[in-house]
């Protein structure tokens, strides 16, 4: 859990020095980044407000990406979709601003990574179409309040992640199999998840498999594609979910002249509630 | 399936000889039970409302039965409960006889099995109270609706069923390990099987456990305790509900005075929509 104030060091991005972001509101944590002042991962901000992967296309290329999305809900759960051009969210945030309020970004040409800046102002164009994603802080939220122990989050470690042999359904140039995150419970424990995931569809919601990973085409555990393996006892089963790695892999695989995504672990912050989220 | 339509051959038990039961609805299939007419399982019958077991008390034990199931409501999730003495059900139906319109009965003194006879007139007292209790026959129907194959119907066997090591809590001479009915399914389809069934709490709800037996004291899937074993494919998981085999056995174990329960397979059918159970 990072400091939840943090005291501005950049005033060259227009935030007067010395400013206090406060990281436990989605504003604040906005602010932070849009002043330079948040490098770091966003997991453990603004509790109880959703998260959310970005990813940035030419108009040219947004169509057929939302057609993926929409063919594809569970890895890729849309919660937002910008006019092309306007780097606002007004439904996101008032003073959203998509340029500026995310920690880090990626930025891709030819599949290439070619900047990793904390703005991406020099780089915004008018044909530019964003797309915000929902993200598994928000039901790891709601399982930790049902009592659950998420091992990864116990550890202090990258949730372990891992590409599937289930492909998703293609949509112009975006195609590839489907990436899982995986979190090991008790099978007691595992029937609760998957209740109450099921609750959260717009956040990735319930799992795609459990308990018998060859099925899926994962053959070790212990050497995740993403993130770090983590422990699995006995008496538990691996529970595997549609990641939102899944999109990010796509684009890159696709080779779109030109995208943008966000940095691992930094996410935009909205002003949504996670139980807003809810299905039921 | 049974012939939705049955001639009456029981003159003795008040029908005229030669009535015909519609036994695609409740009362249908309640007055066959009631003309002596009807003597096989109820599964199949009246699809689309709810069949329930049955089980009765001397209203000295019947406290603590109630307060039983208040605290094991998995495996023994109350639809209704009698006035002691009345043997009407205004609420399931409005012809309900309780005791004359299941196809067949058990009565037990002391905890031995002392008749098995069609109807309970004989033996009804003014202390008696009877618990209707929901059963996995309105699950499996929302099962099967969402077009998942239950292995056990597809083989026209019974479900196999495990005691557990899974103590139910005790309330009064009430107590004993939950029993559990097993249904073999690939991981995705018993993901939805979970959040399907979770929608049934009145009808054994969610299941307990999922795919590995060894951990709630089951050794050896082929050999169930009750019904008749189910093959599992090597890219199933068994999933395992409470089952309303529970309460029988804790009434048995308990070895009350007197008691009456339905005979296996035979249930009370009631006007009570399946969908009306439905949590959400």
């Amino acid at each position: 859990m990072q400091n939840m104030a943090l005291a501005s060091g950049a005033p060259s991005r227009g935030s007067p020095h010395g400013d206090v972001h406060d990281l436990s509101s989605p504003n604040g944590a906005r602010a932070a980044s849009r002043a330079g002042a948040l490098d770091g991962p966003t997991s453990g901000l603004a509790p109880g407000f959703v998260q959310g992967n970005l990813a940035i296309l030419p108009a040219d290329l947004a169509g057929d990406f939302l057609h993926f999305c929409q063919r594809n809900p569970k890895p890729c759960p849309l919660i937002a979709v910008s006019e092309a051009g306007d780097p606002r969210f007004h439904a996101l945030g008032a003073d959203l601003d998509i340029r500026t309020d995310l920690p880090r970004y990626r930025v891709w040409k030819d599949g290439a990574l070619i900047d990793e800046p904390q703005d991406i102002l020099k780089w915004w164009r008018g044909d530019l179409v964003a797309f915000v994603l929902g993200c598994s802080h928000s039901f790891e939220e709601a399982l930790i309040e049902d009592g659950l122990a998420i091992r990864h989050i116990e550890r202090g470690s990258t949730v372990p992640m891992y590409r599937t042999s289930i492909a998703c359904i293609p949509a112009g140039p975006f195609s590839g199999p489907m990436v899982v995150s995986m979190r090991p419970f008790r099978p007691a424990d595992a029937i609760r998840a998957i209740q109450i995931t099921t609750r959260f569809p717009a956040v990735h919601g319930a799992p795609v498999h459990i308990g018998l990973p060859k099925l899926i085409g994962i053959t070790d555990l212990g050497r995740p594609d993403f993130g770090e393996p983590v422990p699995i006892a006995d008496d538990e089963l691996p529970v595997f979910w549609a990641c939102g790695v899944t999109p990010q892999a796509v684009i890159q695989a696709a080779k779109p002249p030109f995208a943008i995504t966000h940095s691992p672990g930094r996410m935009i912050v909205t002003d949504i509630r996670n139980s807003r989220l809810a299905a039921l």
